[in-house]
């Protein structure tokens, strides 16, 4: 039987695939943040006198060379190398000898992961916080021109009551926002310089970890050495989490906006750029695209909790658990980039079929207009409510304008107040603003030229060469 | 094969068994914030002219009553009741007769529910991060006396390198802040009035949305009406989520206390308040209350995932599904105040053995101090690596308070530098200080006296007198 | 600050709150089951000598009497108490003085907890399993009734292809057989006498393990004493995981209900028993019963995850952690037959609205067909797909009679192959049939009369005596 | 802002990558599958006479040569292809033309995959399931050798009582067993032919499906198609939620041995070649690999918690979502081959140190045994345990053999009982075997030769040719 199934490989070769995992694969992502945070730590070093000025020079020159190559796709990891460290210092020694045996003075593969993982999710963070402002304004934009958009709001998806599309609109930019305060809060945590930690205690040398944390831009340190060991995994799980929540926001979105795209609902026309078409019925519009914004949402939080469960329960100082987290990380990161390039197609090309909605406010709808009618007439509510539900069927519709100019209080459909949400909206432009142009400049400085350290996605004509990893 | 099974009640009933599900009893709970919102709602219905000034009294007076005997556990809620606000609006129309049929105007159960359920987070919440504040504040306080208690840091749970017992109290500590700051950003999506959205659209009444708010203390209203409604059950899953970081980190410090509390350890003696003795072992130390902290982080997990899930793919717009995650927020709410007095008790009672950390340092602690000695000497890094491993086990050990001077970086054990935590605790402390005053200053405006929206936990003599939910 | 949340106890009481939990609570649907394996207990004591017969005699009647006791909801338990075992034994000793000191002998708090929850366990998935299957026999009726009611088949929620209602009632039939098998298989691992493992080493004392399996009607002991250990919190995953896949194939059948009964779509009429109406719309049908059908998916499911989460990584033998995996199973239990109760409810009543179904057939539908009528003409698959896309909406609409017929192949909408599952029902109802004589035999042997384990889930009068837990 | 994060390709684009997600790199390995199914399609076909003889023969030898050629990692699939199934129809139509337009007759893409997705998890179930049963028996083995070495057994993780390695590895062999059970009913319930089912509802083509089932060695068809719909995504959830109870129960053993391996502890040496050590403190081991068994038991769960998420709530019939439960059970499925490798070679290699054990024998471990020997004595257990608490610290240490020698009970260290769980292995080798022999029948009498469904894992010396993918 074992025939079959034989692996091909060695019981220690299986070992080591275990154990080295897809991090060879997945820190070709991080080699670029790498080499950046590797160029602080030689300044520091030198400006310590721990290290030569000449050999900083040359460790910093090759350093932005590996930079540029990891940013190109051209720095290849075997996983007999098992990840971007070994490849780097290997780089280094063998190109530069005696300067490369020293560059990891004074730090640990822990610090060093960690430093690359943080400015890698620095700059991923920031382009997921623009993206969703971009999105976040869109909505709120299309939200001003359906203002008036009569719709039926539903409850237990029951038609039950006047709404506007408009207001569906910037309910999503507005649950946006919000969402955007946790991402905040977990991108503060990232924004500070894990460097000097080594291996949890710290090392007996004069490090000067504020320089470090200042070169590369970063909000300051974080003080205590094994309080940056507990972050590892448990900052991962709460990026994750924050990204995790704007992705099922995104999915219950999609969720409505398949419903209203429902043939027999048909407020909405959704982008045919999202659908997939039946070769044999043109017609039918299947809403691929938003089916996995819905499913997706599960995905992230699956990341999510993958990093919360490594964590859980983990003894304190470094334990090679935390290698587990890196890539439900960076999954959720490059997910959520992607569905937020697919909300805003959707959000753009969306044609709200407005006949349609205005066609569907029928008696029950306005119910509830009849029975506060009769509450301002001095009808105690429940008596109000008790007499419109015996005839409001028989009495004419009213003037959807007119019964949506009575919904006067802020944030109902009648009186949107976008001025709100577009005030937030500004506030965190500032803050991703300035946010950029610090990591930007950081790079500038260090680097001396402009690159993304997310690098580029996918190299042309590499897909066919992949070999099948699941 | 039925009859054993029979359960004793209808099929009628079994459907409204599933329906009311627990909430008649989770609505106890609520009582007091019920009555607190409906004042404030009352107060605006008068001021906007919707009802008369001396009903607007006599509910004030009734809501008030109903107020303090639901703090003091005295209004019951049957299970045909189904919830709070049923109750309240019976007691009202029965004591107050029309008066009563009006308080509803312009709400819903939904904006109802919400609005009780944020007043009573808000104080809970409150509650937790003062509490949190004060574990923080005896950990750096600990952190402070032991910074020279030098112990073993482990990594892969193998001895390491040199730590000491106040780096490792002060990690918690500063991990504890981090915490923080995700259940600050949920705290302040929590502190929005939801009060005017109804049943998710608003009503055609001309509403002060904005005065409700304000009588309840709250920074302001949450705005769109819509979003209101997102936020039930998604938010729930933010504040449990963050509640399950804190839970998480108390959960890992409980289990490196387990581990340094092995009798082949013996780094601290547990407070036995919080151990389990055997009566066959007197000296035997079971530390339960540890164990609990363990288990309770994956508990706490387990609600916050149950929140996440409820609201994952629902269409927007009031869904009965919403129900659901009232009793997972309470669950958490109240378990951390608990999990919170244990990590009190045992943060003072700790009692580090500092003699058994002490002979614990041997060779391999300091094989990294000589690597670096070898360093400062001019050898690169790798080289002094590998000699140290060659002859560190032959060399005396040096003197550990000397090795712990030579740490001298920020934030290592050598230099704690806890001005940084204590600078972030002061932070806190005046934000919840200053959010404390709103609320009680509200509540005691509202109410005419101070009393706490979360009750007591459990009426004496009524133990026994409980039926057996699951 | 302090004084609004003064705990009205003190800490060492706070931490005897959380240490207790709420097992002193949930213990109450214990008793029963405690004290018919403390029966088979003493029998086999005193069948190898370790207790006199006459106490054994004592101890037996005296237990039937706390069983009968315990099922009517008359044992009290108080938090100082802890749990139903502490109870137990100290009637025991109160009634009959020295005999109930030796009742212990042999047995940890451990094994007889398990035991307990074993027994509870075992009657409640019978119970389930049983209404399950009744629940499978109605749809599967129904689906037999319904074969003809031709309706369009959705993919990606557009109408696409003909089906029938029957199709669509079966299917959950047989899914809901499928998560029998998962169900099953926790049933079996349930089904192990987990007594004579002590506090997972065992005792120094002749015990005859499978005298008391024998008694207590087990299939068998589980045989390593340290594997019952670990089986606590593992196999209570197990059983909440499988009863979560139970739940999600409720939660989803709920699903297509509710957007079948959209007013636009209007397939069924749902029974009157599972919507709540509003006052003021009568002839609105909110759908709240499924939809916390749909929600209870996700607490199903969250609880199981908490079983997981205490366990992942717990080292071996007793850790106080395993108390926390008590609630969610009894939780997960309660849900199901619950839920169950009311999908019976739901199968029963529902009226499905034939013409509406019929209506809904469109050109689209019959596409398919179109194309494979090309097929059967010799035109090769993807050149008729083509050509039905071209002209497939200028043809007449077949008549669906004769399209139903044309689907022959096993198991689609014109050939149901109902005795497929009705095999499947048949081989599970043999199956609980004879689990249940086992059970009721066990109980019957030791109690001396026929008792449901499972207890009155709810006395009478007593729910506004309940203090506020959560 | 935008230039940076500039993604190299079109908001259009930007949709391709985000609806094909990793398909066309995971669909690599179900090439050789999916060649399988549609062999025994195609010889349905034609026996229906709903294609050509030699139409059959030559689409037949085409895709032997394709399963051969996907097998070696030679067929290429790109983004624009999207999946396995547009590639192999393509190579078909391009090698054949007539006859590869006819191939997807009475099929479609959902359950062509299904199909492939099934025989793949088949094989590699078989495979797990061997695997598993090899490191029982090896377990078993060592229990045998290691029946009488004593050792400490712990409760609270503190030393309680007395036990053996023997009971300890044997624990663990019958814990996974009893998760074999749990695989099995998945690996039941994924036995069965899902073609026919085509997108949801079948087609009106008279196809054998029981002939196809029959062809591919299934037990059966999946009766229901619409049932087969709901079955995607639910039976990857119930196949990873089995494989992660395994990886728990790895992850455990592995948490056990990691504290066992503690320097102060020193009950095992593990095998160095899942250890690191560390180039300067070479007699240090760090249980790496250990770590990566605790940490993926997370990963899988997650992977579990994916499926269950994505499928949770899904409306019936094909939803684009079901896509997205691909990658994780593939991960799943992967992890567990590797984790089992892993495992064996750490309980070979494992030595226990016996001496280290037996010294930690101290009077508490035999505290019970003296509270035990009063209870022979005819002492009350209570009134024993109180007698033997006041003295047995004074007290002789037994003879440990001795004490090991009263315990006689089934299943306890005295008496591990091991013909139990070899009789419990016996059964499932039989069952896997004949498992396999049923699938190696069906792929032989297809392809004409012997073939590993799971093909090669990792080409040799692509590895440095690969993207950077997340």
């Amino acid at each position: 039987m074992a025939k079959l199934w034989e692996k091909g490989y060695s019981l220690d070769e299986a070992v080591e695939r275990f154990t080295v995992g897809r991090d060879y694969i997945l820190d070709l992502n991080l080699i670029p943040a790498d080499a950046v945070a590797s160029i602080a730590h030689v300044r520091m070093l030198a400006s310590r006198g721990l290290l030569e000025d000449d050999q900083a020079r040359a460790l910093e020159e090759e350093l932005r060379r590996i930079a540029r190559e990891g940013a190109a796709g051209r720095v290849k990891i075997s996983r007999e190398d098992e990840d971007c460290h070994t490849v780097l210092e290997a780089l280094l020694t063998e190109r530069l000898g005696d300067a490369g045996k020293r560059v990891h003075t004074g730090r640990s593969r822990n610090d060093q992961v960690t430093a690359a993982t943080r400015l890698y999710s620095r700059e991923a963070l920031l382009a997921i916080t623009g993206d969703t402002l971009t999105l976040v304004e869109r909505l709120l934009d299309r939200a001003r021109q359906e203002r008036a958009t009569v719709m039926p709001g539903r409850t237990h998806l029951q038609i039950a009551m006047l709404s506007t599309f408009g207001l569906w609109l910037a309910s999503w930019a507005e649950q946006l926002l919000d969402d955007l305060e946790l991402l905040q809060a977990a991108e503060r945590l990232n924004d500070r310089s894990p460097l000097g930690s080594a291996a949890s205690y710290g090392v007996p040398l004069p490090l000067d970890r504020e320089m470090v944390a200042d070169l590369l831009g970063f909000q300051g340190i974080q003080n205590n050495v094994l309080a940056v060991q507990h972050s590892r995994g448990t900052l991962d799980g709460h990026i994750a989490g924050a990204l995790a929540a704007i992705a099922a926001t995104l999915g219950r979105m999609a969720q409505d906006l398949i419903l209203f795209s429902l043939p027999e609902v048909g407020y909405v026309r959704l982008p045919s750029a999202l659908c997939s078409g039946s070769s044999i019925m043109p017609q039918k519009q299947n809403p691929d695209a938003l089916e996995l914004l819905r499913s997706r949402a599960s995905l992230v939080e699956g990341w999510a909790s993958q990093c919360r469960g490594v964590v859980r329960g983990l003894p304190s100082g470094y334990n090679r658990d935390l290698q587990d987290t890196k890539e439900p990380l960076l999954r959720a990161l490059a997910t959520l980039r992607e569905e937020l390039a697919v909300a805003l197609v959707l959000v753009d090309r969306l044609e709200p079929q407005r006949e349609r909605m205005l066609e569907a406010l029928n008696a029950e709808v306005f119910a509830t207009d009849y029975a506060y009618q009769l509450v301002l007439e001095g009808v105690p509510f429940r008596e109000a409510y008790q007499r419109a539900a015996g005839d409001y069927s028989q009495r004419d519709l009213p003037d959807p304008g007119e019964a949506l100019a009575r919904r006067t209080s802020t944030g109902t459909p009648g009186n949107l107040n976008l001025e709100d949400p577009l005030q937030r909206l500004a506030g965190h432009r500032k803050r991703v603003g300035d946010g950029f142009a610090r990591h930007q400049q950081a790079l500038k400085n260090l680097l001396g030229e402009e690159i993304s350290l997310l690098g580029r996605q996918d190299p042309p004509g590499e897909d066919s060469s992949r070999e099948a990893p699941r």
